[in-house]
């Protein structure tokens, strides 16, 4: 019988991986994607490349009002996203945080895999460059399981719906090497936080910085365009 | 210090007396409504008056994808609601039970919870009526808190958001006795899981008749429009 998967796409280098990973442990992928009112829109057309060049079953973007609740620059305008080459690349909690956005996103996610009947969820959460987010350290993810088996219908019957987080404990430098082996295209994804309008990233703030470190310690070439290219 | 709260407001009984208990704690009410899909679309018009009669300081209605992922008679047009009058009202998961619901809205109340940096969060979940409900029972709610306390901000600087779920352990007819007290106009409030266009609950589905059982329980008038009334 088939394992079902949902995976949390973003858009990104790190869930671009995760979706990766899924697929080489032999789930049946169904990506799951939020149209939030994140400033970066480009995001969405990024996370569709992805799904499809990786073969999904399906691909859902779920229209969500996050953006009407604010308290961050990536859904606010009225909060500048900080560019910053000169400084340390901060491990304080960012402005850039979304309240409860892994809370709200792994619900939904937990929703949609008791409606597929899904073994697993997969979200590529990082605790080492974000260690400054609550919600990607393992004991959050270890404290949303406890609450997720007690949460649904599968749980209560004894089937439970396990989160995966295979990238929470690696570098970046490892996470490109692991998709790299896994024949991921990271032209298709978009890390920047501040794209232009072609989708070209800015290669000025703190997840482009991480991204470029991260191509240079894997020793592999960044396929990142860059808007000052 | 003014204390803040985050109702979540329905439009139906349980929720109305539950910001009435909020309102006499005193604390200032931000109410929270999800536009998810529902087909009683009506209940929206019952929160927003609701919410303007007991003088909250918000109320925000968030749009949220989640008819896309069906599996639910409350958002799904292919199941039917069930109206059987002459069965025994189930304690089995029904088949109006939403995957993850109350998952998927306390994890929205929580982000706005933390840019409003409120102290608490008010669910009017109930583990009498709603047996069946995984997500209606005191060790999930005591879960959910153990992980917002890891998920947030606010929780990562020791202020923790409480979760509070007043009805937990009321009958039907003592959430009517303490609303009527707390003077919760019921008119205003919808329960019925299939209204007519006009917003008159059907009598028949189990949410009514769990209602009228209440009423007569409490030995108060029942002052809810029916369409065949």
């Amino acid at each position: 019988m088939t394992k079902k998967a949902v995976i949390l796409v973003s858009g990104g280098l790190d869930s671009a991986t995760t979706l990766a990973i899924a697929k080489e442990q032999g789930y049946d992928c169904y990506a799951m994607s939020f149209n939030y009112g994140q400033r970066h829109m480009v995001e969405l057309q990024s996370a569709h490349m992805i799904a499809e060049s990786m073969g999904v079953l399906s691909h859902k973007v779920v229209k969500l009002g996050l953006g009407d609740i604010g308290g961050s620059a990536l859904t606010d305008n009225n909060i500048a996203v900080p560019q910053n080459p000169e400084q340390e690349i901060s491990t304080d909690i960012p402005v850039t945080y979304v309240p409860a956005r892994n809370t709200v996103f792994l619900s939904l996610a937990l929703g949609w895999a008791e409606v597929l009947d899904a073994d697993a969820i997969f979200i590529g959460v990082n605790a080492v460059d974000y260690s400054g987010y609550p919600d990607c350290r393992p004991e959050y993810i270890e404290a949303f399981q406890t609450m997720a088996n007690l949460a649904t219908k599968k749980g209560v019957e004894g089937q439970l719906i396990k989160i995966e987080t295979p990238l929470i404990n690696l570098t970046k430098a490892e996470i490109i090497q692991n998709g790299t082996r896994l024949g991921v295209d990271y032209s298709k994804t978009l890390s920047c936080y501040s794209p232009d309008e072609k989708g070209r990233a800015c290669g000025l703030c703190d997840s482009c910085r991480l991204r470029q470190q991260g191509f240079a310690e894997a020793n592999l070439p960044d396929p990142t365009l860059y808007s000052e290219g």
